[in-house]
């Protein structure tokens, strides 16, 4: 019974590491065959299941290299449960896939460990995942994440670019830095292209190279969901790969386009930096990084107080960052 | 704005790609920031999600090395959905994460028409996916697929191990070969242990290894969901990595066991012939490929000819393979 072992595959090590997450999520039925999730659909009129799946790209590659694997897990969650945040629904819950060369036990909880803070971050529930010991796949000490997130949204309630409408303002929610995107580029420049040390510090930065890429990703549900339960967001869009132009312009009618005021926030040190440094257009800079807005909304002018209250109050830096005009889905980026 | 292409992630690549698996999955939705999937609830007094996640372990690196990825996917929609059937859910929708080092149109086109077709098999919605090129994480050319399934079931018809009970019959889904499972120690056998040739043929089977190899996960769902939900169905254990002890072991309440009689059914030549070719005891064979059987039934005496006509009319092979019997979650298999 020793021949997969033999071959690579710890069927034992990934029953303790089940065992391990149930103690970490605090949740004994992982492990059966299927997560379950009971419905309470007593204020849905026409519930809408909304599910994203996203991974973390090669941020993965900071953490391995830096073997700190605390936060990567929040990355994965974060990704995924804002872009079902960005729908208009409410996480509920959340699976992992962890694709790894070779099982080591403290490496994976680690992992694990972030997934759980995540999720708890997202007030959503673990019920499930998957961890595949891949010998020849990964190289040892890689591995890859995807996750799983499901929310629930009544029909009514789901946020639609009709919802959007001309002199909606924009506010943008600070990010958490440069979040999950754009690390190849990250990498390519600091590390190919030039020879920084993870140890090294950029200019204008509090923290050294290792800590500043793996600032966890922003989850926004626990700030967000109140306004959008109460009517108060016309619309969002999650700014991931493609940076504002393209997440902004996923989120506008056909007839509208969004005006930023770059003087209007402030643009992360580390992305000026990795301007400079890397010889980047600002169309390289719009198109690859978040700018410093993790989450842009549309609301209507009527509720840009109380939002902006409410989402400070909630512990969000808000931004106003410029406002919806007649168009057609181009999302423009003044620099006054 | 090339910078990012630069650097080994083609945006344009992953746009053009949400484009043909419009196509084929003919879901104009795909690529918004979620996927959507209306509840129809009218029929359940307590809706309860089932939710699977999984992927297709090292038979992508024979996909790989064949570079035949037509199949894959229906691997990756299988593993998920019978872990969610195994729970008596009936597959809702479903999602895929390719992680890839580099975007080939072609090849990635392949592996989601697999996954199309799988999605279709098991009756249900693709309604997302991410692709994610990571150059620097997989080799050129390698990739790893994981999935995601969502079924739903009413809370008192969800399948449980109080359902099961002595004298239970046992019945098994004949597999369709190897399914997703053991691919590592069989990759070591043939392939670093021997030197066998995707092109070889073994004794006993009609088809090259390469097409051995990849007979892509059977989908149960189609043949079994109607039975569960007419109540004919005690408990069912899909039978993966770890085989039949591990896996119908986990649908045994605490004071009954399992009893199989090897010589009523036909465990497939590719397994004996691995035994052979890689001297494995029985005891690893047993713990890491299915045997032959894909699905586990526990199924009350008096519904046991029902059942059987209904699998056989569905296209299923189906064998009587054993019995539940008092014991403490013990799974036995006779040699008689």
């Amino acid at each position: 019974m020793d021949a997969y072992k033999k071959a690579g595959v710890d069927i034992n090590a990934g029953y303790k590491l089940v065992d391990e997450i149930k103690n970490l999520s605090k949740n004994d039925a992982l492990g059966s065959f299927g997560g379950l999730f009971p419905l309470a659909l007593g204020q849905y009129q026409q519930p809408v299941l909304v599910s994203g799946t996203d991974g973390v790209g090669t941020k993965l590659l900071i953490a391995i290299k830096a073997n700190l694997h605390r936060t990567i897990g929040i990355d994965l969650v974060a990704m995924c449960v804002n872009d079902v945040l960005a729908q208009g629904a409410k996480p509920l819950f959340f699976l992992d896939y962890l694709g790894i060369g070779h099982l080591d036990q403290t490496q994976a909880k680690e992992i694990l460990t972030g997934v759980v803070a995540g999720v708890e971050q997202a007030g959503a529930k673990l019920v499930g995942g998957e961890t595949a010991e891949m010998p020849d796949m990964y190289t040892h000490g890689h591995y890859d994440l995807a996750g799983f997130a499901v929310g629930i949204a009544d029909q009514s309630k789901l946020l639609k670019s009709s919802d959007v409408h001309q002199g909606d303002v924009l506010l943008g929610l600070a990010s958490n830095g440069l979040h999950s995107n754009g690390f190849s580029l990250v990498r390519d420049i600091l590390f190919k292209q030039h020879d920084y040390q993870l140890t090294d510090k950029l200019p204008g930065l509090d923290l050294d190279l290792v800590h500043e890429l793996l600032r966890p990703t922003r989850i926004y549900v626990k700030s967000l969901l109140p306004l959008i339960e109460q009517g108060l967001i016309g619309s969002i869009a999650h700014i991931t790969g493609g940076g504002l132009p393209e997440n902004v312009a996923r989120i506008l009618p056909a007839d509208l386009s969004a005006e930023f005021h770059l003087n209007t926030w402030k643009i992360p040190a580390i992305m000026t930096d990795l301007q400079k440094i890397g010889n980047l257009s600002f169309d390289d800079l719009k198109h690859t990084f978040n700018l410093g807005l993790g989450m842009v909304l549309a609301v209507h002018p009527d509720n840009v107080d109380q939002v902006k209250v409410a989402l400070t109050n909630a512990g969000e830096t808000v931004y106003q960052v410029g406002k919806v005009i007649s168009g057609s889905q181009k999302v423009i980026i003044r620099k006054d």
